[in-house]
């Protein structure tokens, strides 16, 4: 498998069809979980261990974390993982909750995390955007060294 | 000043113009920093305390913060802050860094953290994204309940 991750979009013409082919580094996606279960965003020790989990189920090797649990609610809190992070802020008092899933290379799937923690926090409604980071074809071409073989981060 | 943060936007029609005022509770902007100086995006402590100032000098107020140094190179890490965070993950061997700085409540200005940012880690070019998060007007119309007052996150 290659250790960049590549996008495949197909684009349709009259003729046919052909493949384009994207490089990245990671895809980040950015949600908004509405209508959550409201103890649970509260519960800091809970919502650690729901992080951490989505994190291992994407099949992300965790290095570090942090949460800090606010008064008189709410929790903050990251999961670095050798691919990225993933992050949550929770806002139990309006059943909100903004949540990041980054992960790079294409042995990680941040869509498996992000399917996990929507059924754990209970939320009834999401949106999500997923944005590219770290185009392999921007660094190449504003760098001034000549780089080939980009890869994601080494372990 | 009010909790939420509003933004304003001025939209001009033929007749002059008006201004919308649009709430949420939270702003996220997403940076590529290119072509900065590999030696700083591999020293983890350097990026450590450059993280952490960027978060002070935005006005934000640090609770916690997670860091990896990763080996043979790059790091990664995130500032948790009251008014949500920052983190960043970094490829020396490109000159590529990938930084998120997301505010919440119109006390603190994510971009002097960006400025910041980009000076330190001597970005010679950078491309960034602000996405709205936690939109004040989707949290009411989804709730069940009736939400007034909406604010970010308490202390």
């Amino acid at each position: 498998m290659p250790n960049t991750l590549q996008i495949l979009i197909k684009q349709f013409n009259y003729e046919g069809g052909f493949v384009l082919k994207l490089e990245q580094l990671g895809r980040h996606i950015l949600v908004e979980f509405y209508n959550c279960d409201c103890d649970i965003l509260g519960d800091h020790e809970v919502i650690e261990e729901y992080m951490c989990e989505a994190a291992r189920i994407s099949n992300a090797t965790i290095v570090t974390s942090c949460f800090h649990k606010f008064n008189p609610w709410g929790v903050s809190g990251a999961v670095i993982i050798q691919e990225s992070h993933l992050t949550i802020h929770t806002w139990p008092e309006y059943g909100y909750a903004s949540v990041d899933l980054f992960t790079c290379g294409d042995s990680v799937n941040p869509w498996v995390g992000f399917n996990y923690l929507e059924k754990m926090l209970k939320s009834e409604r999401s949106e999500s955007t997923e944005i590219a980071r770290g185009m392999i074809e921007k660094i190449k071409n504003f760098s001034h060294k000549k780089l080939d073989n980009i890869t994601h981060k080494p372990m």
